[in-house]
């Protein structure tokens, strides 16, 4: 049996991936009160929060794409085993866009109404896609000719997450054009790039039964 | 022996959980100085700080809250040991409406004193009606037929917890109820829910003698 | 061997600690610039850097007093091995009086520099000593005739511990009222108490050769 | 084989440096309305962001210093197996400075474009001299004679190590002399020592195939 030797910097970057998730929270703000300091009545209230829908739809988008990129970030480390400095690099970096994303987030949430600033969107929709970037790098250069997987790595499994990961900085593009032409389009689709990585396989599998894509859970 | 997949989900969840109650510490803000900038004296200060009672006591509440929903999936990824795509977004819900309760909070702990602004405190009783909902359907998903339990699960253990859960939405409506009638009336009963879903079993069986139920906390 | 239950009870209560004491920095705002918007020059910020060594020193004795909280969590729990609701109820309290450190240690910092203000030291060295009041009462519950210790316990370590453990609530009575002299050379006296719970022993044994002593920080 | 005893210590480290990590994300502003609470239009907005590039650049100097803090202190413990009171403060000296780094980082940030403003810088380069030197002498304390290593500890990679690290204090110094001269030119040269430092082996080495050296990342 091949050891793991990546134990510790799964856990590090968990860490990381779950403060990041949490902060999100903070750019969310319900009014408290009006301008004169006065609490809001009850209509005044529930009015300010439908407010807020732009915040809490960047928040929702933000929080699942953080989630599902920790969710690939674990699939990818049930096949790479080992480490060396480049790799720690690059999880590094893809650690760094991770962290920034509440600020393109908190920069969208205000901009979001006003369908000809296309500056914040486009702030938002490039990060994901540095991410995706950053993430497929990381992966192609531990999986190049096995370079840092086990030595019983499944080979197959391995494939298949290149080819679904080869699509993930591509479909970031189209979430940036399509942000070009409506924002808030865009984080819905953002959402359903969000389902689309969390499958654990191509989508033309779903619904067949394969019991060894399981593994792609597993811990150990 | 049935091997455990979820291991590293685990971790993730502990970690969003510490990180969400944890912050629920910002929102005490406590006052340093009166309005024209000078430090309060020692009666002004007792005063001043007797006056956050409604903060500290949604500290409190939602600390526990938190925690006990904490425990509460302790308990369950106790049985569960298989993971899957649903299960996954489900997880990741329940997390986001976790990592959501210090914006409610922070809003009840503003209108908590005034009676008739009832929007605060149903946002608030909403946020734990969906949360409980969210882990009940968690819970039957990963439960029912024994989907993504372990070969080995204590049915009966795992009965007795379908039991359990089937109760917390309704009272969550029951604390949204008493809500309408009094605010810091409901705030104390979900406390004792707090402290009724930390009992390893129904209530009835308290006192009771019964070796099995301490498997509930086993780790492992 | 006698199995561990309380793992993830553990990894849960590392990620609040480790998040408190991290919080603590987001008391220490350095000033950018004086009250007209104009940067500070060289020696002004040198100035504005020194003036705030209250909140440096507040900074200081919390988070060694957080630190070494959690060393004696840590070491209380190599002896607990399983788990039980009023162990959960207690822990948890335990952890809400560590995450509200950062709100005292917020006001003293303001209050440090006022000699009859003792308002906010009260309420300082009042956490300190609920907070050791807590631990006390949570190792008690679980040492107690070994109720949750495993069955191999080490009596005489989980002896010398209780009695090490007595004295915490009463020093921290005696920090409170060196506070009510001198609120400074308190928090230098809670650095030396952070020391004394930081030895792995009752002073009287220091520089003695005693293997036993280092299964005190044995994981596992 | 030699147990371990450092697991939770690890733990727990892990989570204050992933915190502290993450939490520099909060001193990063992007200004969402100019002086009259008017949003920015985009080439307003694209200017603005622009003009933050002296907090991103200290982001990116911090986040990698930790980073790299973060995988010596993983490597370090690769290789110490026991603890004991003088290594628990070391180790907790060295987390209150990582924890501590936002702080300069933040009025780093502001005073960069300054260049006859050293304060800042010097705070800065200060901050990190310290943390070399705290690393330092915790590594000297723990394998001076193999105090606390395993006893099948691989001496040539120890007598390795602490080759590499005596250079890490002093190359802060440089840091902070290149500050005086040239504040930018020092957080690119903090960059260059991350890297420096995350290399596995001394400069002289790379390239070179040595199998041995993999060792250093190894976990368990």
């Amino acid at each position: 049996m091949d050891e793991k030797d990546t134990t510790r910097l799964e856990a590090f970057s968990d860490g990381v991936f779950a403060v990041a998730i949490t902060l999100l929270v903070l750019d969310i703000k319900l009014p408290h009160a009006d301008v004169t300091g006065k609490l809001l009545d009850n209509s005044e209230l529930w009015h300010a929060i439908f407010e807020q829908w732009p915040t809490l739809l960047a928040f929702v988008s933000s929080f699942f794409t953080i989630g599902i990129m920790w969710l690939n970030h674990h699939r990818i480390f049930k096949h790479i085993k080992h480490l060396d400095t480049p790799l720690m690099f690059l999880n590094m970096l893809l650690l760094m866009i991770i962290v920034f994303i509440p600020v393109p987030t908190s920069l969208l949430s205000e901009y979001i109404i006003y369908p000809d600033q296309k500056t914040a969107v486009l702030l938002y929709s490039g990060t994901f896609f540095a991410m995706a970037l950053c993430f497929n790098v990381l992966w192609r250069y531990a999986s190049h000719k096995g370079r840092l997987l086990g030595k019983d790595a499944d080979m197959v499994g391995v494939e298949r997450i290149s080819r679904q990961y080869l699509f993930g900085p591509l479909v970031y593009i189209v979430a940036l054009g399509i942000a070009w032409i409506n924002t808030p389009a865009s984080l819905v689709f953002n959402l359903l790039l969000a389902i689309f990585f969390a499958l654990p396989d191509t989508p033309v599998r779903i619904g067949k039964k394969e019991p060894a894509n399981q593994n792609l859970y597993k811990d150990g």
